[in-house]
């Protein structure tokens, strides 16, 4: 069920960095590598940060494989994936909470520390986005709208919570995965998005 | 007072990234990761690369405390910030020049190199300017203008050269820093700049 | 031979980060950072992923003492190196070659994983290149165009496949960097690009 669920996340995230790759007209080895970057990209910086080398997203070849599907279903069926659209958001919710249960545990256990959990965890979440948008030129959309990160964070926050408090494993991961994913659907659905401090309308 | 500086340049260059993250309208999820990344960022990279791990600015909880007061106060008392700015030009000399003096005596204490510890203590300094202006999607300030991260590598390099030459510790560090402090603040009075090589006026 | 190309290699990519640098009107250590961060990023990302710390491109001053002569030599000599220009990019076919064979190398002693050896050797090629264009703002060149990573990672592959295969190791360098080199050329003399995927024309 983990794998499953790390699986399908990879694959969703992939697909969302070849449809930017695709809209901005990169040739197929931009596509591929957006769609891997997207995909991997955060979990090799948490990675790198905690010392787990090599970094699994270079190390096992079945997120290359996904990262390469992606880009060939973008390319061939751009009309099936633009028809999807909706379900990729909620596959991409899942795999935004189950990136940041997974990331926060893993740091936590190389590292011991919390806070390295907690910020290493969000980060495996969001991390590929941002160097997707980094790539394509433009401010990462994290920062700017929208409850996405926040949400990885509240998961990535209450997995190492419960495994510092020793709460049972299995109720902890899938309390906040759930969590992540309610969030974020709510968001999306009354689009709610965090405070911005301008003065004046804009 | 080793302490007091690292705090103080900490919470300066969060100051710098929640107001370009502010400036830029960004959410307050966006002020808080340019406050966080523009104060640790350098930190980080000078950790990875020299093995660190997990990085100090992701395993002691105050830096991440000072990046949220820091956005914070930005957000909140804007015009107080914009009065003060001042002040934090100052401020911020020092947490360059500390930065890169702690940097570069701690990468010599793990790399056992010259070169790696005078690059990564001014990388240490200027790296978080730079991860603020990539997010923020342009050219990094410090490769354009200013005599900024030429006055930190001249303080990296002479820590360096005291630690390896056995000088005494306390009186290099703080010539050092003294002396990239002088040469910043000299270099704002004077509006002093390294050469720029274009072809006629511009 | 090896020691020349590596060096040839690094000082090519130099010359063409501190070209671009020059275009973009950076200052004197804009030059330099550029110079240098197109010649060692992509080794020093490698040497980060597989825990060879501190990265090569930082302990060694061959390399920086590179990247200042590359920037001084487009500085006090831009004609030069302008009329230079197709002798750079058959310099620049080697060096990508014999980075990416070297890279893959590298990577495989140290990680034991075939995919991490074949990715980070492409990396080693390109990397640079791409965080060049990163810090110069713009959407790294390697994704939009011309066969250029895809004849390192085909270099990365084969020197994989025959140090994992027990081939005689000079035959496979050589035939890999030779490959890389051939098909660099060749898409630059008749054209070659990867397909893009638009809808009509553009």
């Amino acid at each position: 069920m983990f794998t499953s669920l790390d699986l399908i996340g990879t694959f969703v995230f992939a697909i969302s960095g070849a449809v930017a790759a695709h809209q901005k007209k990169l040739d197929l080895f931009g596509i591929i590598t957006l769609a891997y970057t997207t995909a991997c990209g955060g979990g090799i910086i948490r990675d790198v940060c905690i010392g787990a080398l090599p970094p699994a997203g270079l190390a096992d070849w079945r997120y290359m494989a996904l990262a390469l599907i992606a880009a060939g279903l973008v390319i061939s069926a751009e009309d099936l994936v633009q028809k999807l659209s909706h379900p990729v958001l909620m596959f991409d919710a899942a795999g935004l909470g189950f990136f940041a249960v997974f990331g926060a545990h893993k740091a936590l256990m190389h590292s011991h520390s919390i806070e390295a959990a907690v910020i290493l965890g969000m980060i495996s979440a969001v991390g590929g986005g941002a160097l997707r948008d980094l790539l394509l030129n433009r401010t990462p959309v994290i920062l700017q709208r929208e409850i996405y990160a926040s949400a990885a964070l509240l998961a990535a926050a209450l997995q190492t919570g419960g495994d510092i408090l020793g709460w049972p494993a299995q109720w902890v991961s899938w309390t906040a995965i759930a969590l992540c994913f309610a969030i974020r659907c709510l968001s999306l659905v009354f689009h709610w998005n965090l405070p911005r401090f301008t003065k004046g309308d804009d």
